[in-house]
């Protein structure tokens, strides 16, 4: 569903053998379509290409074609022969490549520090990156995070943001990238876009996609553009609407929330982690992991500041530590199996006593490919969260997924469970 | 360095506004990538392109005129209006959508199944999905992995492939897809290609830009295409060429094996992972985890079969934790502080003793990105591996990056410092 008004459009074009060989996923391309959609720009097409000139210049040409205002690179402005990007932009914007001194001499001095601190061949380090300092005549050069300056091309058709591949320094150059004339003018037009997000966990996307055809018939969703979008076994509503169409967005937001109720665990863009690390707050967390053997205690601390509410964690891969580190009773593993919900629980147990904390975590199961049975099949799972008060939610589902994604969802789902436990909510997954 | 040959081409169209909102990170595209290099085939361009009707027809038509002779879709085969790729499809390829009814029987059998499992309302399902039997006429329908048939379409110009956006499904049914004679035909003049790779841990990437230019004044490297990339820390370079050029491959590699042989760490394409893992082999380790909780524990048991080698691990986040899982004297914490190359062989110790282990690993550093102080910033980061025997490889650098990448990273390190000790090698970082 289309936004009504002929937003302001932009292509992304990354380059890099590496990432069109597959050897890299990119990741410059998700966070520029992220920054301009945040800005109103609507991302057309994000086009990934080698380090061939003659592809490289057939994107920028394609984009120009479906008629975009703007055009970012990534990539391709490094030292080496197979770094061509100016030069290909150069010759799309129809401006000569020139020596710019003064970024040369930038560039000179930056190279210096590296060979100083790392003790390189400086004079090779400089021959290698003269050629970082051409521009095209009439360009804006953006200064170098790294090595390499970026660049902002005027052409007669889309202003061109040229940016360097490593993400680090892309990111810090684009806010100096996008306060140029040549970047402003082309995103003059750009009306702000608003994004709302639902979050919804343990309903299928069918029974989604169901109720939004439903929807359909009462309100007009026109003016919306609506995607949905299953990730780590969430379910992820994003609605964008420009001034004007706040109504409609919260009408068909209510409906959503009202028809799926409990299973809704985010309004207002927050996630799961997040969510987590505030219904901590001071309390402490224990983790006994198994099957995902550290994921979830990784998980828990890749928020900064988790040292508040992080006590620690047992990867008990062998039924040895799940016995000496986790104090799980023998008799158990026996009768029941490392994989089985009375050993979930008694790790929790274990978590909560050796971490001295308010809150345990547990997690065993089977992520495959090998040693699922017809009982307890690839994907079994299962979890526990108790707390020091004795409250319990347990659950032992079959995941579906590779190795990866189960250990992945497993994760999900306890911290879903985590969340409803101190929330003081249970109802079935 | 462009391969000699006119290789066979393919261009690779990812649908999925999520995708293009920077929500998601694509992953299909890398894999058919890898997959279609595997078979020789050239990959142009990928593009990623959202659920409109106008891009995705736009994109199509630019593979076309670039000349490939194949294009493989992933996504929008789903159940919900914005699903559009077979129809648009359809259209490119100037056929009309039938309706598939042996498909449409599939299907229903495929929901009903589900229906059955999950407890939704089967009608519903079928509804929704019936559309999903509507085929192009003429092209060849693939079987679903999930709920959604793929197809192979053959068209004036390229071949397209339809496949769904699940992973796990795409590479189900990528092998039946391929099989197809359209398939066959678009490849039929494929020669293949040839990939070997160098891993290099410990160099920075200027040294061998540096080096593969010197190389170049002696070989002639033209019938090689070399990419180089650096990735989780580690360097990477990729050779690939056509039959007849083995002898210039094994030369630059030779080459590069010789100048940087203390750093080159793989030759077989085997990844520092595997490489551990068959270090390992049947002997014990146990890992003790600070800063990175868990990631390194989780990396060591991402490959199947790991329960052999993994006795397990403690994420000691606290000093209570380091003191009472894994045995850190009080006094060493007050003296040293918690981020110390003491703490770390301490906690290695740990391990080593709580695991009964024959390797220990600890982690212990200053993830950020609050924490840092002059003497220890953030990024810096203490590993040890240490032998039940006794021997011990130790570093203690500063890492660049935001808080995923140190860790990431400081995970890479100690995977590097495992290998060396296991392989009785030590010398400078």
């Amino acid at each position: 569903m289309p936004v009504s008004q002929r937003p302001v459009r932009a292509g992304i074009v990354v380059t890099g053998t590496e990432v069109l060989t597959g050897r890299i996923s990119d990741r410059n391309g998700p966070w520029l379509a992220e920054r301009l959609g945040e800005l109103g720009v609507e991302v057309s097409h994000i086009v990934c290409v080698g380090d061939r000139a003659p592809d490289l210049r057939a994107a920028l040409g394609f984009l120009a074609d479906v008629g975009v205002e703007l055009i970012v690179t990534s990539g391709g402005l490094g030292p080496t022969a197979d770094d061509l990007t100016a030069e290909v932009v150069g010759e799309f914007a129809g401006r000569e490549l020139v020596l710019d001194e003064a970024m040369e001499e930038r560039i000179a001095e930056i190279l210096a520090g590296f060979a100083r601190r790392f003790r390189f061949d400086a004079e090779a380090l400089r021959e290698a990156n003269r050629k970082q300092a051409l521009v095209p005549e009439g360009a804006t050069a953006i200064d170098p995070a790294g090595t390499a300056p970026g660049l902002v091309v005027p052409t007669d058709g889309p202003t061109v943001i040229v940016l360097p591949g490593p993400p680090r320094e892309l990111k810090a150059m684009w806010p100096e990238a996008l306060a140029t004339d040549a970047a402003r003018s082309a995103m003059a037009k750009v009306t702000p876009i608003h994004t709302d997000t639902l979050r919804i966990f343990g309903i299928p996307e069918s029974e989604l996609a169901k109720s939004l055809r439903e929807i359909e018939g009462d309100l007009d969703l026109a003016p919306l553009e609506i995607t949905t979008c299953l990730r780590r076994a969430e379910l992820e509503i994003d609605v964008r609407y420009r001034d004007g169409a706040e109504g409609v967005a919260k009408g068909l937001l209510d409906e959503l929330a009202d028809r799926f109720e409990r299973y809704v665990f985010s309004r207002d863009g927050s996630t799961i982690d997040q969510q987590i690390a505030s219904l901590l707050a001071d309390r402490r967390i224990g983790i006994a992991e198994s099957e995902t053997a550290g994921l979830l205690a990784a998980r828990l601390t890749e928020i900064p500041g988790s040292s508040a509410y992080m006590a620690g964690g047992v990867v008990a891969y062998s039924n040895e530590a799940k016995r000496e580190l986790l104090d799980v009773p023998e008799e158990l593993l026996e009768r029941h199996g490392a994989v089985s919900p009375e050993v979930a629980e008694a790790m929790a147990d274990g978590a909560l006593a050796r971490f001295h904390a308010d809150v345990g975590v547990a997690i065993t199961g089977i992520a495959g490919p090998g040693g699922g049975t017809d009982e307890k099949p690839v994907g079994y799972v299962c979890i526990c969260v108790k707390l020091a008060s004795g409250e319990i939610v347990a659950r032992d589902p079959v995941l579906p997924g590779d190795r990866a994604e189960i250990r992945d969802r497993s994760t999900t789902v306890a911290m879903h469970l985590v969340r409803r436990l101190l929330r003081g909510e249970d109802f079935p997954l």
